[in-house]
């Protein structure tokens, strides 16, 4: 790995598809022949993208029975456990509605009210992510939404992959859906003759997937859209460099482009990090994704502080941070921008990924500085509470039609003196 | 107004400008100069499209102290106590940071943490609206954020309105800045010799405003983009027609393509608002504004019943909604989408607008269905917690390992046994 001396340029180097303009255009097209042809322009794109024609696009209850027979005992115990935990965190982020009162009789408040339904997109290919669906299903099912729709591209021979089905079943999701790309995006949003229309789509997808919740966008919530996944290590002289560079690589297996750097103090430990980075990486199954982020994205800073090394991680403002540090606890209120904070040496960020609880769908690319891990608010929605009493508007609505005379207003005004008039009668 | 039977199909008519393709590239065009060159970008296009020269962008001390000599002392107490209900409405959604333990060591949680720094976009125009200021920048100060800069396009006499700036400096606003349109967005988010960028910007704009913020979009983050404003009101026979009749006009007075509807079970008084709104509008001001609004986007909806008319406002999801009803508190549960909820006739929407202490930045266009009026929330984010121990890794560590290898993520695995094998040593 490249060891750089830590001075005030620090920077993830990061990359996002943003797609090309032809791709755009093939996805505004799909778009637009979901929203006029519903389930027929579904069926015709399964046949073209998925080499599979699907009369039927429901997932029934006997392919969810079959699934199960080829799904381990110990493989259904850990999901179970998994999304046990993972429902367990979710449930302390559940927000209450409230209200508050004057004596004036003037009662002010927030109610928090759940999305009606949303809908989770599932990605096919080579390899199946349970981690996925419980990640997305679960904030949605805690904040109360009633309905949740799972579409998720169908395999060669019709179906979708056991664990998918197996995992979506230990949920409780009982909509799931035969179709996946940018037409499950518009089915979604604009609603077929077989699938509702919902208010918020979430999960992960290709970059035609992207491009789609990007254009549906305000028709309907989308989540964000995810970059390469990240992660920066802080470490002090204590880090165990054998933890640390196992780390960095369960990160560069992702993707060519996940991006993987350690910032520390202390040059031994940087070049032992390296040196163990080159030793773990040659027995990797996926060494070649791995070599290549490593190479091209990864990167160890050697600050003189520790302070310096604090302040360069939150201008990094990484998906994961962990911090390997005599006293990590110590470090974490001076960690402003992270999508999730690894404390430990033992906190390698694999835990987080499946099975502690927290969300794994996290701000990548920097954004960390302005939003969070996928959160049970997302799934719900506030709306303000506004009772005013006679005696409120009795008191203050003089003061109200000023401030609407000022901004120009007078029909504002007046709507409140409205009120006034008559118990002054 | 028309006057229109409930069945099945209920809609509020609605128009988003969304710009032309000219005008994006113009914006394109102006947030790349500002990128490139800074501030003689900003004082380019002040001097075309504001009509004035200003070398020094930045509000002056003296400036402030000048614009406190145009505002009285009653509308100075008047701005005063709207803050302070304002500020006291958004210290109640102040949320913190948590964590949870468990027995073996495992101690997971989630860190709050203010937004280092927000840029609020104050329009300038025909009237100024001090509300729009207090609205923008009260949730960005209780939620902690150290930097809050506003900018605003000057006058032709190369000043903010004196209400601007009082306002402004009522709030504690220290960085005030004249600059508009589109530069003032771009300098805000890729900073200038003398903004630093901040990492989200609110506040209303023009079209030119609300396109230079879509463009920004990622780089920070933004609020949403309003749509004109809309006001729904549910009313049975106890509704008192003048006020109904006031409170659509005082939403019809704000554009042409405001939307104001009611919706009712009883006949008698939808004839009656309808007369009355007729009458109103007569000796309004903006009469001609309120008049294209009623006709173009107005409409009195009768169900047969309150149980139809309650879901009738549920579809419309509108900003405002306003409940007429003999027992308000009773139809509360069964609102599922409203920006923001009237309870009672003396609720009259203009309460909320400047006084009472919720925020009067709300969801327009429907997407009262997934999102939620302007909040403390907004200006803060989320990063989990994860603090594992070496007992939480050694129970946890061969499930966790599992189910990565169930992804086919080996490297992720092998992070995990790492810490396996130094414990059974």
């Amino acid at each position: 790995m490249k060891i750089i001396p830590l001075r005030e340029d620090v920077s993830l180097k990061r990359s996002i598809d943003q797609g090309t303009e032809k791709q755009r255009q093939s996805v505004v097209s799909i778009l637009q022949d979901v929203k006029e042809r519903g389930d027929a322009a579904l069926r015709h794109y399964t046949n073209e993208f998925d080499g599979v024609d699907l009369p039927e696009t429901r997932v029934s209850a006997q392919e969810i029975e079959e699934a199960y027979t080829a799904v381990s005992d110990e493989t259904l115990e850990i999901i179970r456990e998994a999304i046990d935990n993972i429902r367990d965190f979710h449930e302390r982020q559940v927000q209450q509605s409230w209200i508050t009162t004057k004596e004036d009789g003037t009662m002010l408040g927030q109610k928090v009210t759940p999305l009606d339904a949303a809908g989770v997109y599932v990605p096919g290919g080579r390899a199946a992510y349970p981690s996925s669906i419980i990640m997305n299903v679960v904030p949605a099912q805690v904040a109360g939404v009633r309905r949740i729709v799972m579409t998720s591209p169908p395999q060669k021979n019709g179906k979708l992959s056991d664990i998918v089905l197996v995992t979506a079943n230990e949920l409780g999701v009982k909509d799931i859906f035969k179709t996946g790309g940018a037409q499950a995006v518009g089915a979604l949003a604009y609603g077929t003759e077989t699938i509702d229309p919902v208010d918020k789509i979430v999960g992960p997808g290709n970059i035609f997937v992207a491009l789609a919740k990007q254009l549906v966008f305000g028709t309907v919530d989308i989540d964000m859209i995810a970059g390469p996944s990240e992660v920066a290590v802080l470490a002090d002289r204590t880090g165990k460099p054998s933890y640390i560079a196992a780390d960095l690589l369960s990160q560069a297996e992702h993707d060519p482009m996940s991006s993987a750097v350690l910032v520390t103090d202390n040059k031994e430990l940087a070049e032992k990090v390296s040196e163990e980075v080159t030793k773990q990486l040659e027995t990797l199954p996926k060494k070649d994704i791995a070599k290549a982020s490593i190479d091209d994205y990864g990167a160890v800073y050697v600050a003189e502080t520790m302070e310096q090394a604090v302040e360069a991680v939150n201008e990094l403002a990484a998906e994961h941070l962990e911090v390997h540090t005599e006293d990590p606890w110590a470090i974490l209120p001076q960690i402003r921008h992270a999508g999730a904070i690894f404390l430990g040496e033992n906190s390698s960020e694999p835990v987080g990924d499946y099975f502690a609880g927290p969300n794994h769908v996290l701000p990548t690319n920097g954004t960390a500085r302005f939003s969070s891990p996928l959160n049970v608010e997302d799934f719900t929605k506030k709306s303000s509470i506004i009772s005013y009493s006679k005696e409120a508007v009795k008191n203050n609505g003089r003061k109200i039609a000023a401030f609407a005379r000022l901004e120009d207003l007078e029909a504002h005004a007046r709507a409140v003196e409205k009120r006034m008039e008559e118990y002054n009668d």
